[in-house]
C-alpha cells in the first residue's frame, strides 16, 4: 500500500488546527499509509537570522527526505495546481512506481535555496500567503480531495 | 469606524473550525467593527438541483448585500491576490469613503451568475478547491493578515 508522509517542522501549536489534522489524517488513512511527520524545531531558533534558520531547518530535511522516492514541496515559487491536476500528479508518481511519497512544509520562512534546488517538484497553495500552521490543515483537506477525486467519490465538484 | 461582515451562508458545522473562526474574528475586531453574518440555509436545501439551490441562494445574497456600499465575493471564478494586493484592494475602497464592507463566501455550489453579474469585485483564494466551510477560517486568517499588513505590524513577511 502506498505510503504517503506529510513532512512538516515545529509543532502545531493551536489545538483547533490540531483537532483538524487529526480528523483529516484519519480520512486520509482510508487511502494510503498515512502520517503527519513531524521534525523537531530547531533549537534556540528564535535567536537565529531567518536565513540561518531556514539553513539549518534544510540541512534537517536534506537528511530526512532521502528516505522518500518522490518529493513534494509545499512552496510559494512553485506552480500552482487545481485539485484535478495535483490528482492527476499523485497519480502519476504512483504509476511511476512511487510507493513513499513526501509532502513537505517549510518552516516559518520557507525553504533553503539547497532544498528548492535539489527538489524542483513544487506547489503553490495560493498567491496569498497562508500561515505555515494552517497550511497544515488546507493541505491535508487537499490530499483528501485528491484521493476522492482519483477514487470518483463524490466530495469534489468542479 | 469601518464595518466589516463576512457573509455565508448555513452554519459552520465542524467545532474546530468554529473554535479558528472564533479566535479570528476576536483578532479582526481589534481594526474594525467586524462580524461574520450567517444567512440561514434554504429550506429543503438537499432536495434541490444544485443551480435550483445556488439560485434561491443568490435571492437572498441580493436582498443582504444591498445594505452594503462595497461586496467582495470569494468566487473560484475570480482573480487571485497576493496578500499585500488584497491589503491595497481594502485600503482603496476606505479611501474612496467605504464604510461598510461585505466579504461574501458562497454556498457549496458558489454563486448563482445574477449574483456574480451585480458584484464584479471577485477574489480566487486559490486554483484549488476548498471545502466552502474550511474557507471560512482561510479567508479569517487573511482578512486578519490584511490589517496587519496596513498598520505595518509584525505578522506578515513576504
Amino acid at each position: 500500500m502506498l505510503k504517503v508522509d506529510l513532512v512538516l517542522i515545529g509543532r502545531t501549536s493551536i489545538p483547533y488546527l490540531e483537532a483538524g489534522i487529526k480528523d483529516y489524517t484519519a480520512r486520509i488513512g482510508h487511502y494510503c499509509r498515512f502520517a503527519v511527520r513531524e521534525l523537531p524545531s530547531v533549537k534556540n531558533g528564535g535567536s537565529l537570522s531567518s536565513e540561518e534558520l531556514s539553513r539549518r531547518e534544510g540541512a534537517l530535511f536534506l537528511a530526512i527526505l532521502a528516505e522518500y522516492d518522490r518529493v513534494l514541496l509545499l512552496d510559494e515559487h512553485g506552480k500552482e495546481y487545481t485539485s484535478r491536476a495535483l490528482a492527476t500528479q499523485l497519480e502519476a508518481m504512483t504509476v511511476q512506481g512511487a510507493s513513499k511519497i513526501a509532502f513537505v512544509i517549510g518552516g516559518a520562512y520557507g525553504f533553503a535555496p539547497a532544498v528548492r534546488e535539489k527538489y524542483p517538484l513544487q506547489l503553490s497553495l495560493s498567491q496569498l500567503t497562508f500561515s505555515h500552521q494552517l497550511v497544515r490543515l488546507i493541505f491535508l483537506e487537499q490530499l483528501y480531495r485528491v484521493f476522492t477525486i482519483l477514487r470518483g467519490e463524490p466530495y469534489h465538484h468542479d
